[in-house]
């Protein structure tokens, strides 16, 4: 059995990389091996636990695969034999390849504490039985205790606020929740948020403890509280499951990840890696980049799928676009926030401007929505950007990434040319993102 | 009595001139002449008719011009003495200018035909009190016709339809609604939603006659059909109102504004034009563009107020960035459209994706979300796009707008890093901008 194409992993990244790889090479035989039957949407996970309602609901599609002749194997890769150029699966099958993408993904972090193998005690696994079971858990439970104020922490939270009959607390070690990505002001709309739907919030407390007998009775927190849980999710963070590549003798990067070049190639150059298990850099810095977002999989995933015969396509480093929803608000952050540019030792100047995003305000839904931008200060280049407000702060970060990715100057910015209307934006007078830089721009003269 | 600056009109135009004067230039001594004592949002009058109820719920706001030390004076002007640099107003007052802007706005176009003098016919006024006048005239109507099928005709007739009691029908001559500015595809969405909320739709059809005793009872069309009317409203288009310009002497342009360089400078370098007044150019041709829209209008206000004592700013030309929301779809364009590229005679490819705005699709208000890109062929230059779908259209329009500004191109685009969230955007395997970029890439190969 012999392939042009072979990618291990069917999660965003590895489909985006056999599609790309078709629209690239029409007449390639591409194959995608994946291990689970049945793969979740890695994002829409939280939202199984309350909107959706079932694991069944939030399924990447097989369309896609079907409609551009990828032809999918489920089974389980557990060698890569680089001389031979060919992968061995658990199922006893030996498919060789000429061009080989690794997008393994990536696996929950189990942190060190005690009691953490206790019944009812999970982490978010990409796996829909297992899923499946955290709903059954939460459909008996009464206190659901997270531990961990991430953005999968903070949804899941949400979410099972919603279900309406649970006492929820989330545990964030940091002094506020969403702390890693977000500046102050964010993390605590998100916090007021989620507090408003009922949870409790615990920030700057460590668990130090889960207790039960077989099952999980509470979690201690270093300060000795003590808080009552049927059932505990751990959402401190995924590491990049690097596995595989490691025994085949791939290089690994600084932070655990398969190392690759621009191209998403490891050291091997037959051998391609993306998303959550590839090395990443920082766009602004090209420092070694910790974040791992569906997003940048699938942009790593356009790389390489166009890559995979002839270099056609550079990657120039992660901007981290955030979005997200608590509650009712709507936060995201596009490139390098304010906190983060001091930190770099950027000099850098800010503009904020609020409006709501409809006009006139009377206009059913419309929400404050609050915009702030940071620019270098002599050249004036945006490098950065936060939203928070409406649910149109989805694509409003985006438009904020499409900025900084193309380089545009806050002079520029000032006089962008956006359309206005009043059941979908803000008015042309207040649009945020003109007035931040126009303010911005009044501190560089 | 002398000022620094003195603006004439207090709609966005004007009042984006100001606010911009005010940043620019601390110190000045900045004056907002306007004939009307409330000013209606131009943008959300259809929504007075429907949605908001009352044009009092649709005011400019005065708070930003009393925060900016802008004075503000109600009073008409009359006349401008250029060779003494001041402007007189009915009120008896003069007033002296260093640097007058002109943000006179337009007038209603008020089609050939008889009876347009009939009790009950309107035009669309910004002018509280005429809109006030319209709102009573439909509390006691049971069949409206709308003659023109633009944006303001459609919003206008879609909020008729929200009343509940009312027969509305729209007459447009084109083959289509919104044909001036979308394309064919777009408008039947458009025609499709306004007709299932119980529009009558006379598409290719011209008003021959309006007909009625004192006050209109029917509207007869060319093709002979006669349809009743208790109101009539004219949506035909606006044109520039560059009459104190004219008599001022100062030059207009060949679509009948008031000429202006690309520092929006009139003839009269110490006179700036902004707005629906000025003419304009466009941005891919060059040309003189009958665009007009607020938010180009506030554009060029933020080019005229920093350039009023030192150019700093330069005018692009119209981009023409459209969005707006008829029944429960939101339509947009940015840029030049795939007909407006075949008019042109420019080679170029397009590339169209769908997906839902949310992910997975079952996540609430999930709406099917089309983008249709252009593309110059040689140079992947983007140059349009349109998108059809959720409320999240209007952003997106305005991300693709930024593309086109900032001349990015197809491949830039196709690894565009975008944030996406199951309650906010499509998903990043099927985030339809990254995907018509794609699509559109595989045929310039």
């Amino acid at each position: 059995m012999k392939r042009n194409v072979v990618i291990i992993g069917g999660s965003a990244a590895g489909i985006t990389a056999a599609l790309t790889a078709r629209r690239h090479y029409p007449d390639a035989k591409i194959t995608l091996i994946r291990k689970e039957e049945k793969v979740p949407i890695p994002c829409g996970i939280p939202y199984i636990f309350g909107t959706l309602g079932s694991p069944e609901k939030n399924l990447m599609p097989e369309d896609p695969l079907i409609k551009n002749d990828i032809e999918l194997i489920i089974d389980e890769v557990v060698s890569i034999d680089r001389s031979s150029k060919a992968v061995k699966t658990k199922g006893g099958r030996e498919i060789g390849y000429d061009k080989l993408i690794l997008a393994t993904g990536s696996v929950p972090i189990v942190p060190p504490i005690p009691g953490v193998e206790l019944g009812n005690v999970f982490t978010i696994k990409k796996d829909v039985n297992y899923l499946a079971r955290i709903l059954e858990a939460l459909g008996e439970a009464r206190d659901v205790v997270i531990i961990g104020g991430g953005f999968i922490g903070m949804e899941i939270a949400d979410e099972c606020c919603k279900r309406g009959n649970l006492n929820v607390t989330v545990v964030e070690m940091l002094p506020h929740c969403l702390a890693l990505v977000f500046e102050d002001e964010l993390c605590v709309a998100a916090e007021e948020e989620l507090s408003k739907r009922g949870a409790r919030i615990r920030t700057g407390e460590k668990a130090k403890a889960i207790v039960g007998d077989g099952k999980v009775e509470y979690v201690e927190l270093e300060s000795g509280e003590k808080i009552k849980a049927d059932v505990v999710i751990l959402a401190i963070g995924v590491r990049p499951n690097a596995q595989l590549a490691k025994e085949a003798g791939l290089e690994l990067g600084p932070l655990g990840g398969v190392a690759v070049d621009r191209y998403m190639r490891t050291t091997d150059p037959d051998i391609f890696a993306v998303g959550d298990c590839a090395e990443k850099f920082d766009f602004f810095t090209g420092k070694p980049s910790p974040l791992r977002l569906a997003s940048i999989a699938t942009a790593e995933a356009r790389i390489a799928g166009a890559n995979l015969f002839e270099l056609r396509r550079e990657n120039k480093g992660v901007v981290g676009v955030f979005s997200t929803k608590i509650g009712d608000v709507a936060l995201g952050l596009a490139g390098i926030d304010e906190r983060r540019a001091r930190e770099a030792g950027i000099d850098f100047v800010v503009g904020v401007s609020e409006s709501v995003d409809r006009h006139p305000g009377g206009m059913p839904g419309a929400t404050p929505t609050k915009v702030k931008l940071v620019f270098r200060r002599y050249s004036g280049a945006i490098i950065g950007g936060c939203v928070r407000g409406g649910e149109g702060a989805g694509e409003m970060v985006n438009l904020i990434s499409a900025m900084i990715q193309s380089g545009m100057h806050a002079d520029q910015i000032a006089l962008f040319q956006m359309g206005t209307h009043p059941a979908l934006t803000a008015s042309p007078v207040a649009y945020q993102i003109v007035n931040a830089a126009e303010i911005a721009l009044s501190q560089m003269r």
